[in-house]
């Protein structure tokens, strides 16, 4: 009676693609995800209690929209990067990349043409993929995505009668897995294309308040005309990601889409009355501080580690975020450095899964956030230990 | 500058489909949702601040198919029921439907057939269309679902090689809307038919344990073979909805691509710790005893209520689940009596809400889960207030 898995008949989107559950051993140091470094996650015993106290909100089914106490403190929060949004702009959802997958679910149909930057988040390019987009990778320098290359490929593509892009993804501030930060000018010039070439630019931020040195640079979402930007936050890197609380900000119409999307029923009240207080009582703030003190160091830390133990790579040092991306020279196989490095317990990610087509060149992404300095100095050193066996293995080949 | 909202080049699925952000009154009776009694949800606070304090389990990242020890609790639970699962068949979700989105993701391209009762559960209706599903529409007796109906379509089907229906959507015990449960001879023969013409059947079954009177009859899933069979829990019946806490159960190559369409990081886990100590330290098994005794109360009250003020309607009395399915005299315009009962402040769903296609008849929904026995008669006389003016405007009109 049994049959066979072959008579599955998978969609598309899932035919090869499947979760393998990881575990990590204790002795690994852990330099891939970015996670959030656990000797300071926050206090949060109190409002946890509070909120459980307030049965009949927490345990209820919660509005599709939010808690309006929390839509209002996201209001708030957006007011002071410049961003003017008002209660009904606001929806929130399981974390950012829940509203990356709503908004592929409210624009996108298979086949449909989406801009990212090469390299960009490899999760959302995961989400993206489930959604059967066609990437436009449009490549970056210092100033993040170059938005000439990108007008020449839209004209390109306008001329020649191809369907226009619907959704351009970019994380402008302390980009991910480059550090990168989008130049106003940059920002600006998007909006335009965005008006011009009629697609729609999802802002993720997650990383925005985590800035070391330097000033700020406007959301692009506060240069919006039109409804064209949809800001997409989290409180991930600003208090805890395992609270799954993210939002979106956009235009009622859009947002009522992406509400019309959601499959839980609203996100959960409890944890958004939390997260909704630890707004209010000024904890996310002071959590802020104290992340960009720790994580300065660990930047540090790190840069210096890469600079003695992987000579002849190139790492730019960001101005705030959780990771550093460094390119490694040719004669390093980025896929093998992992591998090896594994097997020497320190935990990297291949560059290769941060790019939607082809990578192009030996790249590898490491995050400060999870680890103490003292792990990361070690972890640097294995992974140095590594490098250095592979580089000599390939002098001797040659 | 400004383009008008003509040029948002919505994806199909989302074109049509926007959800208003609701509110109710507080004078309203509210008959319409499946809420959770107010007066007896849980109290969590313990649990909460113990979870809390677990920092770096409940505030980092968890793991994507959910925290151990509660995978390990749910298939505790399911072997109660005669289930045997392990704990690589578990996938923690957002709530059932969460489970529901995730499995048409899998198995749904656009135009696929699936396999649901005629009426069905409304908000897998909803989702279900945002997959652009083919319906295959079953009707149902007092048995549940008629299964040599399903037969005689899937002969016909594979007769006229039409495509086959990949799911089949079903509630077996204590159905929403109806509250009929699936006799044990069809759950037999539902999988026989799953196995010979190929689709998997998607058991959801959050109101099983809600069982005030008479024996539970096997799961689907127990009599399973060659794992034709998704089982979908939730403690949103058994505990509070607010904790958005479900889960399915299937094959290991199933859960993956669930778990690799999951865009959530994996599930809140400060609520999975919670929710494991629930299950571990019998609050669970508490709050079902209450629940039941409780709703049976409202049930009877509704019931006798309902044979009072709506003469001439028609409802079965189920043994358990949360609500009645009433059916109107075809005088009574369904619609009609929803709105005229929202102006006399009583919230009541209209029928038509639960059927894929055109509803066969004039019904309505009742839930007597929230409101307590006094909140239920008055709400039941206001309804049948309403009701005999419609039914005196139709008999002045013929």
């Amino acid at each position: 009676m049994h049959r066979g898995t072959d008579e599955f008949r998978w969609a598309r989107r899932a035919a090869d693609k499947i979760a393998m559950p990881s575990t990590t051993p204790r002795d690994m140091i852990r330099l891939g995800g970015g996670l959030a470094f656990p000797d300071e996650l926050p206090n949060i015993v109190e409002e946890a209690a509070a909120a459980a106290a307030m049965r009949s909100e927490g345990l209820q089914y919660g509005p599709l929209y939010g808690l309006t106490d929390l839509r209002d403190a996201v209001v708030a929060y957006l007011a002071q990067d410049g961003v003017s949004a008002e209660r009904e702009n606001i929806l929130i959802v399981n974390g950012a990349k829940h509203g990356l997958d709503l908004a592929c679910r409210v624009f996108i149909e298979p086949g449909d043409a989406m801009i990212v930057t090469g390299p960009t988040y490899m999760t959302a390019l995961s989400i993206m993929k489930t959604h059967e987009v066609e990437f436009v990778v449009v490549s970056q320098d210092d100033n993040g995505m170059k938005v000439d290359e990108l007008e020449e490929t839209l004209v390109a593509r306008r001329k020649s009668g191809r369907p226009l892009p619907k959704l351009l993804f970019d994380v402008p501030d302390f980009h991910n897995p480059t550090g990168i930060t989008l130049s106003i000018e940059r920002r600006q010039k998007l909006v335009q294309l965005a008006i011009e070439y009629g697609f729609r630019v999802l802002e993720d931020d997650p990383y925005r308040r985590v800035r070391f040195e330097g000033t700020s640079i406007a959301p692009i979402k506060s240069f919006d005309i039109g409804n064209h930007v949809i800001g997409l936050g989290t409180v991930s890197k600003i208090l805890a990601p395992g609270l799954r609380i993210g939002w979106v900000n956009a235009s009622p119409e859009i947002v009522g889409r992406m509400a019309a999307q959601k499959c839980d029923h609203g996100t959960n009240p409890f944890v958004q009355r939390i997260v909704a207080q630890l707004f209010l009582n000024r904890k996310v703030d002071e959590h802020i501080e104290r992340v960009k003190r720790t994580l300065r160091v660990h930047r540090d830390t790190m840069v210096e580690a890469i600079h003695e133990h992987l000579p002849g790579s190139k790492v730019d040092v960001p101005h705030g975020g959780y990771f550093l991306w460094v390119r490694l020279p040719d004669e390093v196989d980025a896929d093998q450095l992992v591998q090896r490095a594994g097997e020497l317990k320190v935990e990297v990610n291949p560059g290769r899964l941060s790019f939607a087509g082809p990578a192009p060149g030996q790249f590898i992404r490491l995050a400060y956030s999870f680890c103490d300095p003292t792990e990361i100095r070690a972890g640097i050193a294995r992974l140095g230990e590594a490098y250095r066996a592979l580089r000599s293995t390939r002098a001797t080949q040659a």
